[in-house]
């Protein structure tokens, strides 16, 4: 991931600049969060934290970055001496990877010195938005394919290098089960799926002649390609070949179709392998497939094993951003809040609580702020995960993250499931937090 | 940018290993188009070639690289070994950055032993399409901003950081000012513009402190954000202090507004603005902008000078990913196509031919094979750009390319510039190309 200090709004710099000239270094607590949800979700899937810790870690402005500031006439030596020792030395609470949450509740709180709170919003955004949209558009899949295999064939349409392998990992949080782009596994140990393309199988004279040089090459992953021309055909080519592979020693994992109408293509197939005997060999599907599709896929029952899932999910198509921000909420012990039209933000530091329902699945929460009890056996959201800069605890195992969030998805309620149609979780302002936004606009319309 | 070698998908290495076992290393010739144009999009503007470039040149596995596709287990020591040699040693023929370009047409072509054209496709395809995809979107903004200033303000919810860096080349080469991304100004010399934030504002006590304190810390960009409560009371502010600022000799050059109905608040605060005396002050809008918002306020003379424009444009909200592919079109000096359904593909080597109109804008496309001559007059848009993994020239600057695409979105005909409706823009498969389809289909189907 890039470490590079500059890969932040300019004005992060020039409002640290006028922060540093006026001596305001007193604590504030910026909150990130997201300030409504599209109609096509119903709940987001909090993920990103990783990388903003690892980013809070080693930010630091290194030679070039500060000669680069330095020859831009924009800044104070003074100040650029000053960005030289910087680094983040503040505290984050965070909602864990994985969890469910929802609109206008706080998935990370950071507080530290207002420069360094400050700094980090363009970053820590960039990182919590990409993460968090990818694993909640993957979770969609997840909750439809009814346990079937689905792999991340997504880097080649992601937005750029760190998307895909961020996607890779988003989408392996919330419950797939690997991805095919290679630098994902070597970076975050995510198994890695592959086949073959058509080029594969176009770059040799005979159909038949490409399944039987790929098999021979890969005898422990056999899944062929077969739709490059027709999708039947090439069934009728995999079983004539599957006795001389047998004989190899070579079992036909799979066949993949990526093209034409699956549900049809694939009971097809299914029909010519079951003929041919090849009842172990699977099904794999791929082709501009979301959640939408693989629902009627699974409803349709079509005989297909497995899903490659690529542009629609690492993309997020039908949502490809969330409303979210990262808003000062206190600074200097008093809480801050914006009034802006259709963004005004909820002040103070704040506490996520949910309340589970009888099988441990959520059923409301309530955001108050964090000095408030919470509701009778509810539990915190948020928990502490960074003091001064350091991590409270080593980085959960990524599979870990991913089993709590399969297990979460079993006690998932009915209406959470649903793909469309607005769904009616309960998140209550708590009394407290709604007594201070009267004080906050009160003391700010004195004032004015 | 990233340059390694496995941000790859896996079935590219599969692929490679058992073209080594077979000794499959013959020329391949690969094109990089897109199949269709959504209805969003009249035309399309080629970018991201440089970076292209860039990986080419430098694509080699490191020492890491090796290891950990050794210990995979999925891979023979000796396909490894020979990978530990890799370098792309082929040629690349493209349109230039900032073309104007269609459906079916190739942007790019890669020509080189089978290996090398075919380990690069994920990584090629993940380059162009980013950067075509935000330079086509941008390039709306441009046609409908009427010559107002247009700021890249995405970096936070672009996805990642290559992305937020790239779409800040990508709308700088479509003719926006610059970028507010600070590491785009250090990578690729793009303008920088900054303000302040709204946190900025509510870490003050008051507002009008706020506003001198950056003025102060700032005084030769003073750009002041006036709608962190109420835009009219914040150009009162504005107002009440430039005096006081003149007696610095700080001119405010304009204010943001970034909430609520800009068209109605722009009209108000120009209202204030001129009664105080700050003719000369501009007025800076924000605020989930696209070209259609764009659009309504320029149609409706808002008197706004300037748009900073962010998520809708480097998410590319309405069309989140272009339907490209990278494919085979030539293996060992014949054609070859592949006949999915919905996927079909245009055989052998093809150049795009340009035939202006009298302004000098494009009227009509010829796609045809490369060794056929073009129409009387027409144009060849793809050039030799590398030799045997050479470059042919050293880069363009990006501000050349820049102004490029701003002479000829002048020359741009009527309907290419509708925001909406299918152009009816020409492009035409030529003869000889067509009469190809059938010899390869022909041969094919005599193959089976």
């Amino acid at each position: 991931m890039s470490r590079d200090a500059l890969l932040t709004d300019l004005y992060q710099l020039t409002m640290l600049q006028a922060y540093h000239r006026q001596g305001m270094a007193e604590t504030a607590v910026f909150e990130f969060f997201v300030r409504d949800l599209p109609d096509q979700r119903g709940f987001l899937l909090a993920a990103g934290l990783e990388q903003v810790l690892e980013y809070l870690e080693t930010l630091r402005f290194d030679a070039d970055d500060l000669a680069w500031l330095r020859d831009s006439g924009r800044f104070d030596d003074d100040f650029i001496d000053a960005l030289a020792g910087f680094r983040f030395g503040g505290d984050v609470d965070a909602m864990p990877e994985g969890t469910v949450c929802f609109a206008n509740e706080p998935l990370l709180r950071v507080t530290a010195p207002l420069p360094e709170a400050q700094l980090v919003e363009s970053r820590v955004i960039n990182l919590l938005h990409l993460e968090t949209l990818i694993a909640s558009k993957a979770v969609r899949c997840v909750l439809t394919a009814g346990g079937r295999q689905l792999v991340d064939f997504g880097m080649r349409r992601a937005h750029g290098a760190e998307a895909a392998l961020l996607a890779a990992r988003a989408t392996y949080l919330a419950g797939f089960a690997g991805s095919a782009t290679v630098e994902a596994g070597q970076r975050f140990g995510i198994p890695v799926f592959g086949t073959m393309a058509h080029s594969f199988v176009q770059a040799h004279a005979d159909e038949s002649d490409a399944f039987r040089d790929f098999a021979l090459s890969q005898p422990d992953n056999v899944v062929l390609l077969i739709d490059t021309f027709d999708s039947e055909a090439g069934a009728r080519k995999v079983v004539a070949l599957a006795p001389e592979l047998a004989r190899h020693g070579i079992h036909i994992k799979a066949v993949r179709i990526d093209s034409g109408d699956l549900h049809e293509a694939s009971v097809r197939v299914r029909a010519i392998l079951d003929a041919g005997d090849l009842v172990e060999t699977g099904i794999f599907c791929s082709g501009n497939l979301d959640e939408y599709k693989i629902a009627r896929l699974v409803a349709g029952e079509a005989p297909i094993n497995g899903f490659g899932v690529g542009t629609h999910v690492t993309t997020s198509n039908d949502v490809p951003y969330l409303d979210c921000a990262y808003k000062l909420q206190e600074y200097a012990g008093i809480a801050r809040r914006k009034t802006s039209p259709g963004k005004a933000t909820w002040p103070g530091r704040k506490q996520v609580w949910r309340i589970d329902d009888a099988t441990g699945g959520p059923r409301e929460d309530v955001v108050e702020l964090v000095d408030v009890p919470g509701p009778d056996g509810a539990r915190p959201l948020l928990q502490p995960v960074m003091r001064d800069g350091r991590r409270v605890s080593p980085a959960q195992p990524l599979g870990d993250l991913r089993a709590g969030v399969l297990a979460q998805l079993e006690r998932l309620p009915e209406s959470l499931r649903r793909l469309s149609g607005t769904p009616h979780y309960k998140v209550t302002i708590g009394a407290q937090l709604q007594a201070l936004v009267e004080r906050v606009d009160r003391r700010r319309v004195a004032g004015d």
